[in-house]
């Protein structure tokens, strides 16, 4: 197989984006070792125009495309059906469902409010101008969200209840082993791994060891993505 | 097999525990037509105590017994293995989790807040007393939680923004199909449903379908259940 992902580029080498995370893990998961990666960005999109849609994650396997990071799952999960469950059946894909819509409002207001800031200082140049333009008609002024951002980790974190709560009882969501409703909680903590400094998860959080652990999988993918960090 | 589920005990035929309607629905949806059920109260627990514990639901299964919802499904899905599932398997079970742990957030602050008083004056009069007591320990006089019922369901009514989104989705939870997970949250409602009045979902949404839904399975079961609406 020749599988490459269209995923959000950004500064350098940087590549953040959750949806694309999700994707990402998902095509390891199903043990597809080697795939090609391109960079998609917001003022050139046209690494995609074959889709005639202007949105990444895009999964092209061979002669076919499928967009959207869950209806790249359904279809990695349908078309390498003998390999590792993403899902594990409906009941699964179902909980998983569940679990994307309450990833998602964590996000705003949430996290994306928290790394806002650092997620502009993560662009590539050319894109800035544009989605300054673009995010200050929805969040107002983006040198506001420089300030503060500590104190919204720690209100986010507790929100996060039902993850700790699910971790305490057994190593994933998808309960011993990870499936592909962890890489969807997981992308939003790669998004901020990769573009920002702050915090989510303190060291003696259960969410912390399993963070850890995803950033651990397939040799080590997720943890070797360039961070903020350095 | 001959089985009996002993869960609480209210104002005469009143049974509103919403962990025991998570195993009432998971006996029905396994199949099992006929069983008995036993009300335990909690000033008399004698009929469990049997189990060495004190707490409902309990399950008894021919010569077996399980206490605990969580268990009682466990126990069930494998001994009913051929039977239509609960759980699909250990992803689904893993989401599951992660719903149940979602849920109980829901309750304190919560559900529990809005139906306080109406849990009260639906007791058995016997276990007034105690439970007044218990209870105004760590929720204050129980008097206080008679106003502001329908202003409380408003703000829990907006928690349940990740269920509408996955409803809008898929018909269930668990998907095409109920599962446990359905169950789970199907509890909560059933339990305000059986003491209270107040309106917690409005009929335009989502939530109000699927919620009929689930009253209408094995020819109406829950609705049949005795409510505050009479």
């Amino acid at each position: 197989m020749t599988i490459t992902v269209y995923e959000l580029g950004g500064l350098e080498d940087f590549r953040y984006c959750p949806f694309c995370w999700r994707t990402l893990m998902a095509v390891k998961h199903k043990g597809i070792e080697s795939f090609d990666r391109v960079p998609v960005f917001y003022r050139d999109r046209s690494p995609i125009d074959f889709t005639g849609q202007g949105k990444v994650p895009v999964l092209v396997d061979g002669d076919r495309w499928v967009n959207d990071s869950w209806d790249i799952a359904d279809y990695l999960e349908d078309t390498y059906a003998d390999r590792p469950a993403l899902f594990g059946g409906d009941v699964g894909r179902g909980g998983a469902q569940f679990i994307s819509a309450w990833t998602n409002q964590l996000r705003r207001p949430g996290l994306t409010e928290i790394i806002l800031w650092d997620a502009f200082e993560h662009l590539d140049p050319a894109d800035r101008d544009w989605w300054r333009e673009d995010r200050e008609k929805r969040f107002g002024r983006l040198e506001d969200y420089k300030d503060g951002r500590e104190e919204k980790a720690v209100a986010w974190r507790q929100r996060l209840d039902p993850l700790r709560a699910t971790l305490a009882k057994q190593p994933f969501l998808g309960g011993e082993l990870p499936g592909y409703a962890d890489y969807i909680m997981f992308g939003e903590f790669q998004w901020a791994r990769c573009i920002s400094q702050v915090q989510l998860i303190e060291a003696d959080d259960p969410i912390y060891e399993w963070r850890e652990t995803i950033l651990d999988l397939f040799d080590g993918f997720a943890r070797a993505a360039p961070t903020a960090l350095g």
